[in-house]
């Protein structure tokens, strides 16, 4: 560990460094301030950071005596998401230098696990479309994805080990993907969305960020507010995979279906039983679906910032997610409800044989253009239906820069998912 | 309608005064607060109300020519509702003061129906069993109910035609059946939740406490975000009522048991197929079920209240919802959230040969003693399983106070419980 910088560190190891007394959350923080003051006139993935308040937290943290389970761990959390000590502006100039009087309770939790709120990551515009500032840690003309841009961009950057995002179609996958991290959006309903903005509640869930899968499941159980059970030791054997193309599967590049047909192919040498899932045709109607579910509630949602703000908010989302919501009778968007209800026990039987699916994350390597963050399709199915969903860096795409591989899991299946993650990690890479 | 005082219209005559030049949102409001004058030292059911903002709002409602769907009727939030222009302290000194930034989702629908926000009533601590300060309208000794003390009490006073609640257990309907009013909780999910403060997500609602059925059904489509649909004016026939004694009958006083039965037999003299249901015996569990999923949830949310101000919440609170809720496992927790899920789809059964089940409101008049707020049994297997429930204050008790009949149709079927509702009202007082 002594020749891997501190800001290279998982959470995890930061854990460990610290509860040994290697090293101090203090000196983390440095490390971490260190390269976010050379990387972020490149990357912008901060909305808010206060290096001072860090290095009070940092050694608060230091001073207290205790050993939580993410002790002195930095964590970059996306602005949509409260926090007492910092301003939570939700991408919008409507918001700006609003300071909510308390933490959301996904903040709160990662406090009293001993994690250091570094700042608040940029997010698109109330988590919708519109981009924000944020650029593609390896190459600035692209876009980091979104909408949580700036967790995915900082975690991807090495500027802190742990990001925090939200995913209402693929707002924690796809740019996780983009920027080379492992990302998660967990089994829908079971992490408290208290004091995160609603975009649509009947999808909306928190998603989080991280290099290394057993971050993920450490930071899951924190969120829990349960005590940290570190995954197996032993590793799965031999898992049921299905290679599913999905009804998006044509708007993926050549290179992405070909690197995701030759995994298939690889882990199935490495032992794990993969075959062909289709999906049942109605699963084509899931886009409309969850159009008009998501655009509905989330008109709703905004009717305070409608009435009062109505021209701070952009063309695009006046244009599109407004426009869709707005328009949307109540009976469609209480049909297009019980649609996903019924595709949710549909996706329950696709996994009777199957640990996990094997999907893209997305079309391919991050989009050069900073006016959009990318094609979200690859993700409205798992997250319309609730299931727990993870991307793994596991590609390399055309242009050098990172594709990610997309496993899905049956709700309530997270641990399991966590599992065959690292199985198909160890087993590709090796 | 001259003869009868502005304070005690419903809504929907308020709004057809204003609409045809009868009287003046400031003429009501002014009534409303005459009314409040005198009687709030009784009742305190106002935890917020400034007379000079009410009266600057219905100033400029009367000066903006336009007629809305709630043009001019006054409203009381319970406060834990944000809204932008008065505090929101969620029923506990930790939040005193507190001023949010934004109008939550529902207030800001309601304004934009040309509703006036009259003020803020008073809640339990945290919508949970803590009470206030309010006392029932009809006898100071009494609770009104809870944890939607000051909307049900307000609404029952003629202080104001409409208030708005929120139901985790039975929040709504019991006080709202304690202090003689109408209290409907809608289906889970149709109400956006965005501003409202989070109990336990997984059974929360916004509630709704008016003095008619169809003050109810304007004030849903408005908090829909659609264009208000009149009830049908031919009253239904012969409406097909499960009678159902539920598990939870025996908590019932004899009185009432014998008013619900009498109720049942009248109804089905008037034209009613009226048959005993008899729920499936593993709904015995949800007591249970509901105690665990809502105090885990509960006890998540408060995370930030329980790390920086523990000291200030009740014992109450500590010793019951927030120890059951941080002793609870998330294998538990997951196990009673999967039994809900089980239950909901064995409700939807119920009703193939019901439009509604005729059911217990609350054990009986609101008890005396402001130390709690009464039994909630009575509502939690409706909660739990997500179906829409009225409470009509059709009965009077021994003590000479209002009893309520709650009548329960199958999710989504909301508007077919309204028209049942007023055949039952109809059909029972006449």
């Amino acid at each position: 560990m002594a020749t891997k910088p501190l800001n290279k560190l998982t959470a995890g190891e930061i854990v460990q460094a610290i509860s040994t007394g290697t090293s101090t959350a203090e000196a983390v923080a440095r490390a971490c301030l260190d390269r976010i003051a050379v990387r972020e006139p490149h990357v912008e993935a901060w909305q808010f950071l206060d290096p001072d308040l860090v290095l009070k937290q940092a050694r608060a943290l230091d001073a207290s005596g205790k050993i939580g389970p993410l002790q002195g761990v930095p964590v970059g959390i996306k602005d949509i998401i409260d926090t007492c000590d910092m301003p939570t502006e939700y991408g919008t100039p409507i918001h700006k230098g609003h300071r909510p009087r308390i933490d959301a309770a996904v903040v709160a939790l990662t406090r009293r696990a001993g994690g250091l709120i570094m700042g608040k990551t940029v997010t698109t515009e109330f988590a919708n479309r519109h981009p924000g500032k944020t650029r593609h840690p390896q190459d600035p003309t692209r876009t980091p994805g979104g909408s949580s841009s700036g967790s995915a961009a900082a975690v991807g950057d090495h500027m802190v080990p742990l990001g925090m995002g939200t995913q209402t179609t693929g707002s924690t996958i796809r740019p996780a993907a983009f920027c080379g991290c492992v990302g998660y959006r967990p089994t829908w309903g079971d992490i408290r969305c208290h004091g995160v903005m609603e975009a649509a509640g009947s999808v909306d869930t928190v998603g989080l960020i991280a290099r290394s899968v057993d971050d993920i499941a450490l930071y899951r159980d924190v969120l829990l507010g349960v005590a940290p059970q570190p995954l197996a030791a032993k590793i799965i054997d031999a898992p049921h995979i299905g290679f599913c193309r999905t009804p998006f599967w044509d708007q993926c590049e050549p290179a992405t279906q070909e690197l995701l047909e030759d995994c298939g192919a690889k882990l199935a040498k490495a032992g794990a039983t993969v075959s062909e899932v289709v999906l049942p045709q109605e699963f084509e109607r899931i886009d409309d679906a969850h159009r008009w579910v998501s655009s509905f509630e989330f008109a709703r949602n905004r009717a305070w910032e409608i009435d009062h703000h109505y021209e701070m908010i952009s063309e695009t989302l006046r244009n599109n997610r407004l426009k869709d919501g707005l328009a949307c009778s109540f009976e469609k968007y209480r049909e297009s409800r019980s649609f996903l209800a019924r595709a949710r026990r549909i996706m329950h039987d696709v996994f009777k044989d199957f640990d996990v699916l094997l999907v893209p994350s997305a079309s391919g390597e991050a989009p050069v253009g900073l006016n959009a963050t990318g094609n979200a399709s690859h993700c409205l199915i798992w997250t319309s239906t609730h299931v727990p969903c993870m991307t793994l860096p596991l590609f390399t795409g055309p242009n050098g820069l990172p594709v990610g591989a997309q496993l899905i899991a049956a709700r309530n299946n997270d641990r399991l998912l966590f599992e065959v993650a690292r199985w198909v990690t160890s087993k590709y890479t090796t």
